[in-house]
């Protein structure tokens, strides 16, 4: 039923703006992480994930389980992020130790396996009367989906099916408990769904297709289930009201109108719903799904495709409720919404899908890792001034510099397993049609036999030179927020069959397509219906968002911008956080009558300003240059 | 010590602005919380205090304690502050049935003390033997403490000292264990400290004066005090973290040196200090007390008076942290912060505390209060935006109207016991000279012998008309906000001695005397240092905050204020708000090129804007014509 599929990850070779992410990954992060789950860096915070499973496999040998279990419910999930990101990697670039290690990663998941197929280091160390007992919080499905998604990279990648099989005993498992036996509920974080789908395309197995459809359809239909699971059993956090709507449980998925709860499980579960319709053609999920995606990005998403307005439960909050300075805007949250993106991109080709896959990318995601792959940003606010962000009440999950390592390690890992397979969201196919959704430089294979080869400075440089071998349509997407796009066939300027953003192109032997995209900065207004930022305007250049920084500019907040003049766009600055281009717009400065800044915490005195200056730099390299003042929306 | 005394509030008779809100307060107020107290309103929050009083008796008496106690530790302070808000309002009106319910609440407070001079309900009725084993959280001294208020000001109207009796027992009480046996530790809620002094002005027992100094001195010098206590004890809220902040207890008094903690507790606690200082004439004392002050208003003040940004402990934050939207800004700690800054007064007569006492009165106090005495705010947000104001996590306590009661019900009675006694901060007196520190119509009899009446239609007829009898020195304020202040005497203008904002006028025979303040409205600028409001502007005319309410403007967060151009003042409207004055500021309106709101979240359309005008109504009267937007600071 698909009308897209995503390429293989070995089918694209990357260059330009995001093989250098991706170095950046395989030479800082995954190296880094596997030494974090080892416990071998000094001063991080402790992991164990590693151990957890030498240990459960000793467990299960009726063994001295060593020291134990260590760490959060879901602390497997560390191991299976780092596997999934390291057979990406390994796609990229062979490389021997990592090949071992990954190995050796993969016998330590084999030998913590039950005989039955149940897979959980937590419960298998200590506690294993109460496996599938607490499914709201236990996290034992999603541990199993984040390894089911490293089996599945891992065979994809070198063919390799050792965790492949050991995942897919894990999911008949699963399945024989929930589907066969009829056990109740669903999982309290989704993640598991959309793993199977991979499972299911891997192996070809339909129990994982079915386990899924029984785990999508069963969620929220029984509004007593988490209460009688708490009844009955123990919990990790404490029972506490609303946990439906955080674990978006609170009605069956096909009835749920707004996107609510916890972000991150929001839009992992609408992943799931979104593959499983591609799938099975079923219109009323994918109704469901265009639904929850309206509430977010008509009414519930940052400027820098950030989503989830509020850190009490890492979650959504009312429609429009944006504040800038308190967001969480989860690194997750984003990739989770480019998951989601992709998916919908399967069920029908439009552009808005793949504008907001590219702004999440561009800005938040790749916000959330330090210009040198060595520190890390769960939370990723729009506005920060260092003596309150971190330290207020209310302020204190906004840091203003990105910490090392985090207790519960989700985000990094996350970054690289999404940037290690970046190729999968940029290019799909579906009979001799080739899909090219995201702007990345690089050479692709399609399965249909046609091979692409993308030349771009993208982001910086808004010229994407495609030169495509073979027969059959090239389908080029046209950003939704490129003001005026030329496109050129074979040198020749074209006006092309276009459909929902995307230019349909017939190509045949050796074709050259070349797009010029809209450079041109662009002020962004927000809705009057947000209450903090009406009046307020932020910088644009095609993809990326732009951002104030203390270090450019003095006092940010003292700032307005003259929006009335377009802002200059500097030449690419290679020296510049990691090679950049800035934009200079006309400001004027909230000063004294002496230029100095005014005293007293309220004047009668008239505003007076000076003109300036405002020099903004993308918002995904904010924070590189230590702590100061930072701001997206700026007063006008 | 003291420069200027406050005034017996028998002294004085008020009329116009606030005689409207005393009869309020009289007739509306403390009948309801009167029949509150006795659970006598349907669908009203269970209050059960009185009850607890009888049920006290009972047990002291050795009979069935009936249906025990209810409510919170501090539950019998709702008692201590409706007497004395009775107590006050019967200096203003004799009135039978009031006087008969004030003396059969004493009995009933008389009833329920030990005959040691315990006085607590929760601590008579159950856990006898629990007695001052919590003073963190307990609330002994903190309920002993507003009934002592309550018997000075009983005493002080009426002369009658029977609760005054019961309450120097009481004091007797806790000086042997505190001071005598050298008990340890200091309450968690400051209260008693000012209320000691107060006692100690009523009956001349210096071991209220000498409690008060070691309650003060002893404060914060102990940094393992609470956690012994936690260890040995038991606790109603669990331990935590920052409570030696949140209860002012994290250095010793007069080392501190920013306004830290609960809000309330802070003002009261700085209260007790500023007055021990001046009774006393400790410097080191009054130095701390400036400190904390200059912490407050220059760095932590709403601009409407209100003090305490965050709802997490009803606290002080950081500095410049003065959020709008999810401000908390309790009534009572605005109305704390009148106690300090009065206290300031009677050691230095200075302007600026009077004007601050006159901001946080006329701005956050009587928003507190719905018009018709019926509804109450705890939380004094400075924008409101219904959808996300009460309902969004974070906003939850940004409630968009008045609720009717609260299960903890301290700002209603604190309203109330406050206006009844506003004479005491708007006169004072020291030797011959008579002190004006509010504009505050009325008769007022000074203990020197000068008579003063004063007319005026303050807040909103800037023109203030004095006229004195007898001899002496008259000490008129000349508002810090009045740019252009006439003085005349005896008909002529005359350019007085002035010290510290203060007019000194010699005074003889009859004496007219008239100040023409400054009328024109004022368009206040934040300092850039605010995150949240740099580049916004409020209005502001005499002593009044105004805002913009949805009601009378559509949609407040579309509009810019024009502040090139000063707002136009409306004649006094008798039958809006209760008798008001708008402003009407010129504006423009952010709009789509067909006048309609612009539609979609974030558009690079240049923002089109139309020229309006924008309604401003007193920040006091918000929020009584239902639901709706309301904003102090605005766009320009």
């Amino acid at each position: 039923m698909k009308v897209q599929r995503q390429i293989s990850v070995r089918a694209y070779e990357s260059e330009g703006f995001i093989s250098r992410v991706q170095r950046c990954i395989r030479e800082s992060v995954i190296p880094y992480q596997y030494q974090v789950l080892w416990d071998r860096i000094p001063g991080v915070e402790k992991s164990h994930a590693a151990m957890n499973f030498v240990n459960a496999g000793r467990a299960l040998r009726g063994e001295d389980p060593g020291d134990g279990f260590y760490g959060m419910v879901f602390q497997d999930s560390d191991v299976a992020k780092w596997l999934e990101a390291a057979a990406f990697a390994l796609a990229a670039a062979p490389d021997g130790e990592l090949e071992k290690q990954v190995e050796e990663m993969i016998s330590l998941v084999g030998g913590a396996q039950d005989e039955d197929g149940y897979l959980d280091t937590r419960f298998t160390i200590t506690d294993r009367d109460k496996r599938w007992t607490n499914l709201r919080e236990a996290h034992e499905m999603y541990c199993a989906g984040h390894m089911m998604e490293a089996a599945c990279a891992r065979f994809e990648v070198s063919g390799d099916d050792r965790l492949l099989k050991i995942m897919e005993k894990n999911a008949e498992h699963i399945y024989r408990r929930f589907v066969e036996q009829g056990a109740e509920g669903w999982p309290g974080h989704p993640e598991i769904e959309l793993a199977l789908l991979k499972m299911y395309r891997a192996t070809g197995n339909r129990h994982c297709l079915e386990l899924c459809r029984h785990l999508i359809d069963v969620r929220g239909t029984d509004p007593g289930f988490y209460a009688r699971e708490e009844e009955r059993g123990w919990n990790v956090w404490g029972g506490w009201d609303g946990h439906a709507e955080y674990t978006q449980a609170h009605a069956p998925v096909r009835e749920q109108t707004d996107a609510v709860g916890h972000a991150v499980r929001a839009v992992y579960l609408y992943t799931a719903m979104a593959d499983l319709a591609a799938e099975t053609g079923d219109e009323t999920l994918l109704a469901a799904c265009r639904r929850l995606w309206e509430s977010i990005i008509r009414r519930r998403m940052y400027v820098t495709g950030g989503i989830g307005s509020t850190v009490q439960g890492e979650a959504f909050t009312e429609d429009y409720d944006l504040p800038p300075d308190t967001a969480y805007a989860e690194t997750c949250a984003s990739i989770g919404l480019m998951f989601f993106a992709s998916r919908l991109l399967e069920n029908e080709v439009k552009a808005e899908y793949a504008d907001v896959m590219e702004l999440a990318f561009h800005n938040t995601v790749l916000a959330g890792m330090q210009l040198d792959g060595k520190r890390f940003f769960y939370v990723n606010p729009l506005e920060v001034d260092p003596g309150i962000s971190g330290v207020a009440a209310g302020h204190r999950h906004v840091l203003p510099s990105r910490p090392g390592w985090y207790p519960c390690a989700c985000c990094p890992p996350n970054v690289a397993r999404l940037v290690g397979s970046i190729g999968k969201y940029a290019y799909g196919e579906n009979g001799d049609t080739a899909f090219c959704h995201l702007f990345a430089a690089g050479r692709v294979r399609f399965d249909n036999g046609m091979e692409l080869t993308c030349e771009t400075g993208y982001p910086y440089e808004l010229r994407v030179s495609y030169t495509a071998r073979g027969e059959g349509t090239l389908a080029v997407r046209l950003p939704g927020w490129s003001r005026k796009t030329l496109l050129r066939v074979n040198g020749s300027e074209i006006r092309p069959e276009v459909r929902d953003g995307y230019a349909y192109l017939p190509v045949s032997g050796e074709t050259k397509v070349e797009l010029e995209l809209d450079g041109e900065p662009k002020v962004i207004r927000p809705s009057v219906k947000i209450p903090r930022l009406a009046g307020m305007a932020a910088l644009k250049r095609g993809p990326l968002c732009y951002c104030f920084e203390g270090v450019d500019n003095g006092r940010v907040r003292a700032l307005r911008l003259n929006t009335k003049k377009a802002p200059r766009v500097s030449e690419f600055q290679p020296e510049l956080l990691g090679g950049t281009v800035t934009l200079t717009a006309e400001a004027s400065r909230i000063v004294d009558t002496d230029g100095s800044e005014p005293a007293g915490l309220y004047s009668d005195a008239p505003e007076r300003t000076e003109p300036c200056e405002a020099v903004a730099v993308p918002y995904y390299a904010w924070g590189n240059r230590g702590e100061n003042e930072m701001r997206v929306w700026m007063n006008t």
